[in-house]
Parts: C-alpha cells; sequence; structure tokens
C-alpha cells in the first residue's frame, strides 16, 4: 500500500488552482503534480504535500516539494512553494473525488417488494429492506444494513454497512400485574436529504411520531439514536456518541465522540458537545460544554485543573 | 410519515377504560377515537392525546382533545377531558398492540443442521446460527445476528438484529516464551426467559463456566457483555453500556447509558448505576451511584458542584 | 450446559505438568482429571479447579480437589493439592485449546474476484470482501464482516463477526459556498500479522496514507479507530474504546474498555490508558493515566478522592 494518492489525471498546480482556487507562488506554477500525500510521505517526486496541521511543518520543511496550505499556516512555509486555499481540505476531496461506479443493488440483498425505492437507489450485499420502507433518489443502502417498517429517507442518503435504523424503540411499559411489555414503536424514522448514517449505528422508531434526523446531518460509526429523537439539520455528531429518548438537539450542533445526551433534554442550536460529555439538562443555542454533567467547556476544564493542582493532589 | 398512529379498531374512550383501566372523565366517555398522539401532534380530530411529562403540559392545554394521563399530571389537566390511568404507557403499549403476524425462517438465514430450535422459532434473513446452539419456543433471532455454539436462550427471547451470541471472550495469555496466546472460550452463554439481547449487542461466551443474562433483562443497543458476566433477572441495561469480564450483576438492577462495569466487580440487586458511570468496586444492593469512579449518586453531583463553584472556577 | 469443560483426553496431574510446565504437590501427581472448572463450579468428581483470584480462594477452601493456581496465591491453599503455575491462564488455554476444524469459505461469503486471499483463508457465512483486497494465509473473515477496498490483512488476521474494515474515514470539508463535501479515502488500512479485529469493531480507511495496526495487537469488541490512525504492534484494547483520527498510539500499550483518544494524540510505547479515560493531549511512553481530562493515574484517584471527602460533600 503506497502512501499517498496517485491522481488520475496530472495537471500543473497553476491549472489545479485555476479549477479549484487559491493562490500559487509562482515558482511551482508550472508544477506538474502525478500524485498527493502527507508530508511524513514526501518522497521528492512530483507530488504536493498536504499541510493541514502545525504538526506536521517539520517534516514538510525537510523536503522541497509543493505544499497545500492554508493561510494561516503559510507563513511558516517558505515563499515559493505554496499553494495557499482557504480550504485545504476541501481542496484535497476535490483533486481525490471520482466518479464512483454505479454499483446497483446486489443480488443478494433483501428487498421486500413492497418497499419504495427511487430507481437509482443502491443497495449493497445483504442489506435487508422491510415492507413500505421509503428512499429518494441518489441513496445508498450499504452491506448487511438494515431497515425496518416505517422508515423514509430522503435524497442522497447514506446508510452505512451494518446500521440498523427504524428497529422498535427501547421503551417498556409495566403492566398492573407488575409484568413487562414493550411499548411498540410504530412513529418510523423520517431521514432528511443529504444525511450519512455511519457505519454500526443504531437509528430507533419513535413511539407514536417519527424519530427525525435534519437535513445534511452525519452521524460517525456507533452512533445511537433513541426513540422520538430529533436531530436538526446540519448537525454531525461523531463516533460512539448516544441520544437517549425524546432527546431534542437544534441545527449546526457538534457533537463529540462518546458523549452521550440524556432523555427528553433539549440542546440549542450551534452548540457545541464536548467528546465524553454527559449532558442531563438542557443547553443553550451556541453553548460549549464538557464534563459530566456538562457544564460551559472552561469552567469544567477550570474545575479540573483547580482540583488537580491542590498540594494534596500533586504531592507523590 | 403522519405523526401519531391510527387505531386498528375505533372505539369509544369508556369501551378503550373498560378493557384497560383507569378513570375516564365523563364528557369525553363516549368520544370515539381514530388515532392516538404526542400533545405536540394534536390535529383536532377524533383523536386520544398521550401526556406523559409535564414538558408537554402546555402544548395539551392549548388543544381540547381528549388526554389520557397519571393521576400525578391529571391535576394539572382540566377537568371533563381526562382519562386517568396509573400506568399510562402501559395502557399506550396495549393500544399500539397488534398481533405480530407469523414471520418464520427466511430463506437466506443460515441455521445448521445440528442447532436445537423450537418448532416456532423465527429467523430473519441473513441470520446466523451455529451448530449446538438451542433456542426455546416464542423466540426470535433478527436480521445478521450471528449465535455461536454454546449459546442456549430460553423461551421468548428476542435477539435483535446484528447482534452478537457467544463468540469467544476477550481473554489472552502470554506463555513462557512471552507469546501472546488466546485463552479459548467453552462455557457457552446462557439466556433466561424473556429476554431481549438489542442491535449490536455482544454476549461473549465464558472461560469454563457460562455467561449468563437472567430471565427477563433487557439490554438496548450497542451493549457489550463480557465473558463469565452474570447479569441477575429483572434487569435493564440502556445503550451502549458494557461488563467486562466476571462482573456480577443483581437481580432488578437498572444500569444507564454509557455506563461501564470493571472486571470482577458485584453488583447488589437493585442497585441503580446512572448513565456514564465507571464502577470499579462493588456496590451494594439497592444503592444509586454515578460518576468515575462511580460513589453515592447525591455525593458525587454535591462533589461536582461544590468544585464547580469555587471562586477561581467560577469566574470568567 | 454443564459448568467446567470436559478434556478431551483425561491425563493425570504430573502429565499435564510435564508437558505445560509447573511444580505439582506430590499427592496428586497421580490423579486422573477428565474436567476443568472454575473453583464455585466444583463437584467433587476428577476435576482440576482454576484459581486465578484470592476471590474465589473461599469457595476453593470448601473442597478438596486439584488446584491449578500462582505462587502467589499458592501459599494461600493448604500444601497436597496444588499445581503451581507461573502462568495459570495460559496453562489453561492449553489445555482446552483443539484444533480448529477448517471450515474454509462459506457459499453465502460474497468475496470479489479481484480480492487476493492466501488459499486457505477462511470466510464465513455473510462475510462480503471487496475488490482489491489482500489477506496473508492462515487469516480469518467471520460472519457478515464486511472488508472495503484498500485493505490488507496479514498472516493469521482474525475479524470478527459484523466487523467493518476500510470504510472511508468521516472527515467533511466545506466548500467556497458553504457546502459539506465527503472527502474521500483512498489511503486504505494495513493490518499487520496475528491482529484481532473484535465483533462489531469500525477500523476507518486513511485519507492519503493507510490507518495502520502494528502485528500482534488485538481489538475487544466495539472499538473505532478513525481514520489515518497508527496503533503500534503488541497492543491490547478493550471493548468499546475508541480513536479519533490520526491518533499515534505505540507499541504494547494498554487502553481500557471505553476509553476515547482525541485525533492527532500521540501515545508513547507501553502507556496504560485506564477504561473510560479522555486522552485529550500527548502521553509519554510508560505512563500510567485515568479521567477526563487523562492525567497521572494516581494523581486523577487522588485528586477524586480529596473532593469527595470535603465537609460538605461528605454530609448527607
Amino acid at each position: 500500500m503506497p502512501s499517498g494518492v496517485t491522481l488520475l489525471q496530472v495537471e500543473a498546480v497553476a491549472d489545479l488552482a485555476t479549477r479549484l482556487g487559491g493562490v500559487v507562488d509562482p515558482p511551482i506554477a508550472g508544477l506538474r503534480i502525478e500524485r498527493i500525500c502527507a508530508p511524513a510521505d514526501a518522497s521528492g517526486g512530483p507530488e504536493l504535500l498536504v499541510l493541514n496541521s502545525s504538526r506536521y511543518l517539520a517534516a514538510t520543511l525537510a523536503t522541497g516539494s509543493p505544499v497545500l496550505c492554508s493561510e494561516k499556516l503559510a507563513a511558516k512555509v517558505p515563499a515559493g512553494r505554496r499553494w495557499i486555499h482557504a480550504q485545504v481540505m476541501w481542496a484535497v476531496a476535490k483533486l481525490l473525488n471520482v466518479e464512483a461506479e454505479r454499483r446497483g443493488r446486489h443480488p443478494s440483498a433483501r428487498v421486500h417488494p413492497g418497499a419504495q425505492l427511487a430507481e437509482d437507489v443502491e443497495v449493497h450485499a445483504g442489506a435487508v429492506i422491510a415492507e413500505g420502507v421509503r428512499i429518494g433518489p441518489h441513496s445508498l443502502v450499504s452491506e448487511n444494513a438494515v431497515l425496518y417498517p416505517g422508515v423514509e429517507l430522503g435524497a442522497r442518503v447514506v446508510v452505512g454497512p451494518l446500521a440498523v435504523v427504524g428497529r422498535p424503540g427501547f421503551g417498556w411499559a409495566r403492566g398492573p400485574d407488575g409484568s413487562l411489555m414493550r411499548i411498540p414503536h410504530r412513529g418510523g424514522v423520517v431521514v432528511g436529504d443529504d444525511v450519512e448514517i455511519g457505519p454500526l449505528c443504531t437509528v430507533d422508531a419513535g413511539t407514536l411520531g417519527p424519530t427525525r434526523i435534519g437535513a445534511g446531518t452525519k452521524l460517525d460509526a456507533h452512533v445511537h439514536v433513541g426513540h422520538n429523537v430529533v436531530i436538526g439539520a446540519g448537525t454531525m455528531v461523531a463516533a460512539q456518541a448516544g441520544f437517549a429518548g425524546s432527546a431534542v438537539v437544534g441545527e449546526r450542533t457538534l457533537v463529540g465522540g462518546q458523549a452521550g445526551i440524556a432523555d427528553h433534554v433539549q440542546i440549542g442550536a450551534g452548540a457545541r458537545i464536548a467528546a465524553q460529555s454527559g449532558v442531563i439538562g438542557d443547553i443553550p443555542p451556541g453553548e460549549t460544554v464538557a464534563g459530566f454533567p456538562a457544564v460551559a467547556r472552561d469552567r469544567f476544564f477550570r474545575a479540573m485543573a483547580h482540583l488537580l493542582k491542590l498540594p494534596d493532589v500533586e504531592r507523590a
């Protein structure tokens, strides 16, 4: 496995910048680029280094290769070898992107005849799609994923491998005789356009109304979304985070890895929930929180720093 | 996807109460109910609102629809429109429940001929059941789940989609030459009656004796149960919680989401483990704990409140 | 399900010790052993008890059966019935190990003709292996696991059931117009010899260079390894732990259950990361850390002990 990626088309840096934007130092404008790679993987060949963190500055400076970097990092790279771009990783994405080959439905996928899929929906090997599921155009259901009845996906939705969408939520009711009974969940799941549900995620069906994931929201791997949760549009959720039943999350929220949101909690739009936070109360819009119980991030870290510096804590 | 659920049978509120219990305010006794829904989804039609939290009181009061509510919340709802019930969510469950259609074994399921399944066990698409597995009556193995040799399931057990039961536990032994060797786990898994193992759960096989899950215990999604763990009957485990090897959990314990229980720890019957707790020592019966390391819940929250209110923590 | 395991071959304790090492008290040297079990499962028959924790000492002393134990525990067991061994669990592993039957490739597995598998690689039911994947000899891909293009596995690698290796990492770039675009991940995953990837794990593909897992490293269930992470050889990772993008983990590191490692963090060789730790800064080689933010383990526990003992925390 070579480190770095060989481009499908060899182009001069100036031509790349014409297509993708940014400013190129004149000495490298005519250089033809065959591959792109991380600074640590520089080989001295016709390659473009991607500098996206000052951590990799030393490795970058040890080479003479052209460098794609942000304006902020550009000041630390010698002039004459920089392609300065306001959105470095977007440019990398564009450089790497290739037209995905169309793959259609795998013969081992089990799509119920009563499911309604737009004509071009791809369904990969071993996926199971139940009766009544509806899926919009340009969507993809990956390997061994399972969609239960009552699931509605918008356009350009990606369901990752082994994800489970629409299984009945984990709700139980105790009867007059003390016995435990599963509450049926018939509200389904409604997923907006351009959503990605990562591998091994679970999105549970709502009880009466649906569980909702807003347009453009992206869930990383192993995320759990409980019944009747509402996640606003444009939200990003990192791996292994979990949302308990009926939590409401505003638009454009960022949720860190392994964070947990308690049931019925409301999180305002644009909030940022640090990794491993335990959110058990409502969070105002735009707030950044951390810790358990989650409070303003700076306050949490000041508290822990204070505690760790006490004399009888610091002594060996 | 309409919010709310249309009932299979239209009935008057008084008739519902005759069947399911509770007390109905006379003015609504004769009203015929076609659907049930959350207060926020009220349409003004022939519907029953389910009020299960004071959070939804305002939405309820903004409508004139009949309301199914607990005695505690009943005091806040105007008389004349209440169906007061001691177990609201149980009544909802009964209203929503429909006779599940019998589905049998999917042709793509792979059941080893040496597995012993009661006649009516359902096995869904893509599930894999190994030689020697035994499953009691009225049980269900969901899509793409995998049961390994040495697994014994009782009656009315539900194994969720993509769950893995009985894979060898994660135990390794270092030999005289320093090399690492997997410890075989041949003790299997014994699961009692009426257990639910959620989607994407793992329950590992024991080394010599079995890993055990007691009757009536319910595991939500993404739960990990290590080798030789013993979980008592009637325990509820929320999503993404994990139990390390040989932990012992008493009956009727509640374990919150993302909680972790260390290896060999013993948890007494009826204990309550808050979400995200890290339990590294034994817990007495009936105790409620939180935090890492987990201590009495009130003490943990008092400690965090104290810390967060110190002057040099509070200042911006 | 009997507790304990019947051995395939009946042997005298002295013969077992000749093969596996350790010192046997003379009175039990000639005893022929038919089964091995935990002390609590002793039946009084021709069995060997495995004593691997002082927790089980009372149960051991309540019987007269021979006991396999470490030197440390041997002092607490009456002389005359001990087989003392320096690596007790390794000896148990050897006793239990049986030649695994060769099972080959299941007909329901979907292996792309463009994948390159060594001749003896086993592929179980429902597994999906994409074009270009390369797998070394004596490896196993378990039920319903999914391997994406760009994955290279060494020799004797085990991929657990429902694991996902090589799906594109969770990286997104915002374009000049504010729209969000997935960064392609074409760096693949390189997995060394003797690695185990547990059930329901995800190992994401790198962006330009590969995500790497060093030889002999073992991942328990539900572990998430983000794009471009590098995990050194001989590392052990417990269940539900997660590594964010570009984290670098040294050799022979121990990572506890539910621990989280932030992106770009570097962890030195031989470090020990306690369960539920949240590591957001670099960790020196050999350090033992705990808590969030993770600091030296002793310091974290002293801090929590101090906090929990303050007068206004302790009062009811």
